[in-house]
């Protein structure tokens, strides 16, 4: 059967700062600029998620959509949106909440729930015109 | 000579149905919900087709996207244009006219009319939030 | 206290078809093109409601964006939405369903479940190029 | 000489949360819902900045959009952007950062800078779906 | 009958300058800076003609788009499509072709072709972030 | 560490023409049509800049996106904006100013300001509907 991606978009609203602990203030305010606001900023992310796979005879879909989007809700957008990136979740109480380091935490929560025979790939807009895309190479 | 993707953009308006006519009304909604409607529901499907291949010298096109503009006139928008894909257009007679299949069949329609040294690429937007994409592998 | 206007966007995706049952077939064909397709055609239609009135003083909210989303959902998304706006929605069975035409049914159910001292103007985009906006006057 | 509206699109990253310091947080979540998170969430604001005046015969300019430019710069990018409303922001200090409150927080820091023949209007995007708009009445 | 306004979108690509003949390149460019770069640049001009007037009771149409789409066609689009306004076009060869400028020409040569009980607005888009709007006051 | 890409959307606004010296003009008006307008035409051309690298371990970035908003700002904005690419740009003295022709130019620009372990990628939006991507091979 021929291969098709499949793609999802989504958003979240979310608050975040970049920086790392074991730097002075004014490291990371070299490193990060104003992206490292102690009183955090924030974005209205979004998120296309892209599935690559053979089409099902049947149903003529790569995977469902309405899925995808339910599994988007549950897992993305319940945990991220309108929260704090640092302070609220789990995977950045540890790891900056760069767009690249996000892309990976989305990639690798959404992963686990989908078909082994299906590529991931997600793509994350933090601003209008900086974005980063990921596919876990 | 470098090798550059050009891509152009399209659109047209259709109604259609997903259903699968040897399963129950019951089960066609069940596998595609509200979108099985018999009534039929539809679209603005946004076409972007892309061809990779190496840029032309004397032109410095890799192809005229006049010309391609043309051929997607010809081969997709008058054929699909303000049509009911299912009732209207052959190729859905017996295929489910989901936006996967809807991909192949213009892959399939402009392939044979494109130069074979040029790589062929469809995306199709269903809505600003489902697309797909097919590159004829 | 200062005037503000609050605008929330919605969409659905309907076919639909443009005739008057009283005219002939090229009749309908001459006024209406492609458009009176008698086997229907679809829209992604996107939708703006604004409204317009003082802000509340204790909450800075002219309107609850999060109740008139669910408002929008209720009477425009659940009764639009993968519909044949001609067959399966009450308000188009004698009324042609230009945008125009929609745009004031869509005011109308609106109209009704919004206080009184708000002003209130919708806006209806067909295609990407073809829009219409109503308020009632 | 003919009235024309110039309008110069600019953005800002801002995180805020919605809440009533005198309200308990029962009462916040019960009126802002998520939007009162005490650790904040942000956006990506878009704002539109629309003058109405007379042409300028000689330039043919109602307003220098580049000398607007700067002047949306210096006032409202420079004040809000990376910024958390709530606690950064001194017109916030007392004042709920809903988006309507934010819209006349902007148009009055800028129609103090501008020439008072000219008519001024805010549009600002919260998120793709939310929007409002303000001329001072 | 209810008034109603529709919308047509339209582009066109075209080169310009900001320059007065009577000044002096120095001064031309105090006023216009790069706009008024001798050698011109160029724009992908965005316009929105908007109509509003009653709906007609039998067609449900306040303005026939298709014959609105001809009339941008044949008035605008083949007038200044691809074309060097200051060299090319008429009405700029005594007048300066800023954004306003243009929406007072554009609105001009449609202005005649139109029904006089239709009121006519202008949008005219010249960057993403920088247009203009015109409704013959 | 894992591979991310990362993308830079900026703009820039140039007159052109497309056409070879040595072709007579109805050569040119055959083979490139209104673009060949000898007073030349215009776009407001959208650029997307992206970067394919491992993720800094420290940073969680593949490359700073200010350092890339500063080099294209520096080496294609500052160098392309406002100006008439066939007059004023070295590139394109000999070279006709096709997208996939500007994608290789701007291409060639970038490469050599950044690393070698990052994989380039240009997108170039000469209309809304036509565009060129070129990552170097």
């Amino acid at each position: 059967m021929p291969k098709v991606t499949v793609h999802r978009k989504a958003h979240f609203n979310a608050a975040h700062r970049l920086f790392r602990k074991e730097w002075s203030d004014e490291k990371n305010y070299a490193v990060f600029g104003k992206c490292s606001n102690p009183n955090y900023h924030g974005h209205n992310y979004n998120l296309t998620v892209s599935l690559t796979g053979e089409i099902n005879k049947e149903t003529g879909f790569v995977y469902d959509l309405g899925i995808l989007r339910d599994l988007i809700k549950t897992e993305i957008e319940d945990a991220f949106d309108h929260k704090n990136l640092n302070i609220e979740v789990t995977e950045f109480k540890e790891l900056n909440p760069t767009a690249e380091n996000i892309s990976i935490v989305i990639y690798d929560k959404l992963r686990q729930h989908l078909p082994i025979d299906l590529d991931l790939k997600i793509t994350l807009y933090e601003t209008a015109r900086n974005f980063v895309s990921y596919s876990g190479e």
